[in-house]
């Protein structure tokens, strides 16, 4: 019997704004990466995430980004190795201290948008998000792109990896993810995204665009927390997951011996 | 043999910006409150701070404050509890991330501005910053003005608590801090500020603005970091109390029972 | 026949963060209250909405609030008055830069929530805004609620004022807004509200929760944008406006000798 | 006999930090660029820099970054062409707001930092900074690197434009700036600067790191506000002017055809 991680970004609202619905991504998912209050997340927000997470048994993850509100971190900035450090290390801190007050543990940590890309590619970046969290608790796993620096870079610092897929996003023949500006990028139909993921789980690859079967290895699969139709497609993807005997696991469960 | 500790708000820069001279100060002093970001205080110049005390044997704790960087924390909020109580966890956890990054332990936590202000005037918010303290780590020690409600919700809720005399501030007869508002409110003279707070530590008592003798009972002595002359101050107090025999152990020492 | 004003809070999305819906809004008011950075609004999607207003020929007004960004402007702030009337006219001059470049005009000011409220009651506060103003520039007209300081402060400053009714709230037989921590505060059936409306364009009165009917003076009716159902009960308010051959005329047009 | 412009960045405060001795600087300078509260300047700080130009008769620019606090605006930021559009408009228009409540013009922009540097050799970059200006008020004058593409942006959009030579850095033999990672880059000696910006002025020529005589043209020199000697630097070149008969002219008086 198969076995996988689902995981969503969550905690993405400031104040008077929410994004997505986290109560009901928390019933389907198994692992949850929570804004820490740089690209987004305020502090009482990501407190009631954190609650519901714990309650639901859903890992806490610290999805740290650049400090960017206006642009939700999707911004490439240029930040210098000891600030994007500091800036790791804060947030992961941040969201920890939220996590005790709310008797949960935060046990790995995913970039953010511009940093989870530039951290793909950068080795420079990679390195800084990777020392920072080995700074911080070397028990604290991360989850990125199968194949990218942020994962060899933590690799080399001595942290335990996990590997996620893109539910919703199309694959080149060599693996890769579809360029967002490419047409055909992003995947609507719940049905057609859930028989996807049942292929990835049980046999380890993926329909790439043109057709062909690419392997596609990963511990997690992430869905979208904040697009219309984003629980329906989570949703759809559980029930087969459920229906197909797949179990939900957590890569970095609180009670493991890698919680912080 | 006497004892007493001496604390100074430090790490108040931000970016660019920097704001008195911590490294002179941790040679002085025997406890950090350090800013967390939210009144001042950026991951990068925070670390910096935290490493400094780490290395000089420092004691840290979290000088948490409003969220308005462009008042320094020093403006009345009216915060519904349930926010200010995620800002204080989020805060305590941001400077514990950048803790362990250094390898040091925030072992206790002191208000600023017009947070230490309303918490020692005001119950509701005094029992929010209790409360948020409590659920983050019940180790913590509560640093606050003597008679406080800020003292008292922290003891409410289980907290260890320890009280400060202002090296620089005259007194009330009654034992209260006079107004900045009134002429010599503070006090400038370093040999006079340090006789002062010789008598608090050896007698108990501290000269009141009337000439009298007050009673004064504190564990810590405050000198501020940020104004012209504070290391001077700040290095005479020392001096006296090292020439008196007056040993300075902190009140909430990184390797105590009461240590996070 | 008569004539009346429709205002409406927008602009008040931030980066990622979507709040009410503006285009839909814009098509039924006569003046929008535009964000502008400190509550919420950040410059493009200000623009934006700046950009619909200007096209379809409603009146601007910067809505101008205390910079907290995570509490939406909505808690009370202890600003001194140097800094308010600094907050107020870089706010204003904002606006009118984003105004400026979209060929609009900012032809009054509504101070937004806990800064609407204090201006309400505390002259100070309601000096400070009304200054700002009448330094920035003299034509501007200060939008607030009939009886407030902030109208008494800006007649005192030689500013013009108008006044607002809120087509949404319950009113006391005394003609002040029921506080909304009492129960039926807030109204949410659209024909009601309208009827409402229809009598305090054409008979100058509401009526209170006792059942009297009470006298409220208002140049302008304040819908608001960002509830559920915001949009549906504007509009009904406007068809009954409409079918009742009232004119929505802009208090403040960008045409008129009030313009900036 | 000859004229020029001295300028300084001004206004780099923000809340309880000041940065420099403005009041200082603007009795010696010609043109305050001043920030605009994105990467430096709180409204009452920047109202306060606003007040004392208008009142020493220097001409006020806008001196507009990007939304970098803790980076000081010194961060290569990868913004959109209408998120960077929206946010100079907002930032000149802020300007403007204070210096409207100062009775002063905003006459010039010039971008600051890292947004100074991506416009000088990025095209969509300095069409974007120029599209803003235009938008907002085509009397505004560019100031800029002579050669950038900032420069040929602001003229294509029929922009006026104004060139700037840096008191305290060395050039090249092509006259380019030497990178502040080189040796030698910035210049400390009061006198040996005043020399060369003389030779500037009345020969149009500067001595490269080499030795070698390079052309450049400016029609402003420009003097640093915050690093240490900034004040002896600025006023000593200043001496220098005034001994050798040059005469300071801002390149856009506020009284000019060029005013906004």
């Amino acid at each position: 019997m198969s076995a996988v991680d689902l995981n969503s970004d969550l905690g993405e609202g400031f104040g008077r704004w929410t994004l997505g619905d986290d109560e009901q991504m928390l019933a389907i998912v198994s692992s949850a990466n929570v804004a820490c209050g740089f690209h987004a997340g305020d502090p009482v927000s990501i407190r009631r995430t954190v609650r519901s997470a714990v309650a639901q048994g859903v890992s806490l993850g610290a999805h740290v980004g650049f400090p960017d509100l206006a642009g939700f971190g999707r911004r490439n900035m240029d930040v210098p190795d000891d600030e994007l450090e500091a800036d790791v290390a804060y947030q992961i801190g941040a969201l920890r201290g939220l996590a005790d007050a709310e008797g949960g543990v935060v046990t790995y940590v995913k970039p953010h948008g511009a940093l989870y890309n530039m951290a793909a590619v950068d080795m420079r970046v990679a390195r800084a998000v990777a020392a920072a969290i080995a700074d911080v608790d070397r028990r604290l796993v991360l989850l990125g792109l199968p194949g990218s620096m942020a994962l060899a870079a933590a690799a080399d610092a001595g942290l335990a990896t996990a590997t996620e897929a893109f539910a919703d996003r199309a694959y080149t023949p060599e693996g890769r993810l579809v360029s967002r500006r490419e047409p055909g990028a992003v995947l609507h139909d719940a049905d057609d995204v859930a028989r996807r993921m049942l292929r990835l789980v049980t046999e380890g690859v993926v329909t790439a665009v043109d057709g062909s079967d690419v392997a596609v290895r990963a511990d997690s699969v992430c869905v979208h927390g904040d697009s219309p139709g984003a629980v329906a497609m989570a949703r759809r993807i559980r029930e087969v997951f459920d229906a197909e005997g797949i179990e939900l696991t957590a890569f970095a469960p609180a009670g493991s011996g890698s919680a912080a």
